[in-house]
């Protein structure tokens, strides 16, 4: 095996790694290029393909920006980017499923009193969100931390309109008391597209695939002693239910918005989230 | 199998493409999530590994640049241009092997005088390069035409110190007559490492693998009826012939290179070319 043929040539690159490398990157590399390789041969690459290839990788690198990231929305497109959410967050049955964190949160919104609206700009449809913060045995969890955010009426983060919404609009974070019980009042959220003017955009569109995310509302729920839950909550009947264009809805996620006749308040969506002890 | 799970997830997203899309596409695309997911699974991919290789493809696009391919150099050094060189150029028994074309190579270099000189800079130990350009059967092949290019005594190619050395220097193009000999003057070229200040070199350097390519010469020869044939033939005895950082060293490529006694000149190295019809 002393030089690459089209039969040996996992073996001759990752003979190649040395001795003394950490381990799990020798793990990494060598399925990577197993993997890699094995690709080619299957499809039998052409030589314009993988110029496409690298042009297409190129582009998407050369878009990317402190406020794009392109590659993390490849890796959204190509549902790798919830497969390993998936791999990392597997949690007991009745424990709240994960989903992709995306691109979106905030550090350091204003923790806000129980019950206070997130929604600054007065847009949308306004929703009262509530339920209680449990463990697995369905008691409730003092002093979890509830960060929540979504888009506004037309789509948009408030970070993706500095100047345009008011700062903080859509978020907060409230905490529990000893009945874990939260509760505020925010939009019901609204269906957006992910950046589709650049190289990914171009892929779903050659794969005739629209680039919609169906509605939902984000959380982060940290408690001392329990897993982080990174979640959302889908409006249930969004058209895009079933085909996220990022593969994040689970059925578990999908929340009830009912209508109701409460003044300015249209609707009101009840979800209990389960933690996992660490 | 309506929504997004750890098992299904490669169904998931690939029954996600249109009907209509070009069906190359649909294969190549199939194929890559099945092979990216599945790499995933196995190695249990962590959130941090994830982000690790966000950053570092996001690293590797944004160093490229008109004169800097940094997603080449990374395929190349996993092995795959290789590999889809091969997959592309699969000869009969007999016929000269294909290797890698590399970055270095200039539409244009001036079609010089049989027996003349490529190399312009005066450095570097003078070699006499002949040879015969043939068919299947041992026939000379008349009208071929050789494309040469080498770097010079310090590694460099002349597009790579463009004002340092003479415009063409180490470059030629060749026409075989009726006998199908060729016969040139350069230099002995050397080994050099390929471009490592960038994310593919930190990569090789983590992996504890060098950069150098073993010394070569450059060939890329084309005759009506034939097919083309890129590829180097590398200097018998160089210190990186078993360990290329891109992998294009083949056994039948290796050139014997024997001292002479000849004023000036100071090696030959006699090599023939057997292409394969088309």
């Amino acid at each position: 095996m002393k030089y690459f043929t089209e039969e040996n040539s996992v073996e001759a690159v990752n003979a190649r790694m040395g001795e003394n490398i950490n381990p799990r990157l020798a793990t990494l590399m060598t399925r990577l290029v197993a993997h890699l390789h094995a690709f080619a041969k299957e499809v039998e690459l052409s030589q314009e393909e993988w110029e496409c290839g690298i042009e297409f990788l190129t582009r998407t690198g050369q878009i990317c920006s402190p406020e794009r990231q392109e590659f993390i929305l490849l890796s959204d497109t190509l549902g790798l980017s919830m497969l390993v959410d998936q791999i990392n967050n597997r949690r007991p049955a009745g424990a709240t499923e994960n989903t992709v964190f995306g691109p979106f949160h905030v550090v350091g919104a204003p923790i806000r009193k129980m019950g206070d609206a997130i929604s600054l700009d007065g847009k949308g449809e306004i929703c009262l969100y509530e339920g209680r913060i449990l463990d697995l045995q369905g008691n409730p969890i003092e002093g979890a931390h509830i960060d929540v955010w979504s888009d506004n009426a037309e789509g948009f983060y408030d970070v993706q309109q500095i100047g345009i919404q008011p700062r903080w609009n859509n978020r907060g974070v409230f905490v529990t008391g000893a009945d874990g019980e939260y509760q505020f009042v925010g939009i019901k959220p609204v269906s957006y597209p992910i950046p589709n003017d650049g190289p990914v955009g171009r892929l779903l569109e050659c794969l005739e695939r629209h680039p919609f995310r169906p509605a939902h509302m984000h959380y982060l729920i940290t408690a001392q002693g329990y897993q982080k839950l990174v979640t959302h909550t889908f409006v249930a009947a969004d058209d895009y239910l079933d085909s996220d264009a990022v593969f994040g809805v689970k059925e578990t996620l999908i929340a009830s918005f009912e209508q109701v006749d409460g003044g300015n308040t249209l609707w009101r969506s009840q979800f209990d989230f389960v933690l996992s002890p660490i």
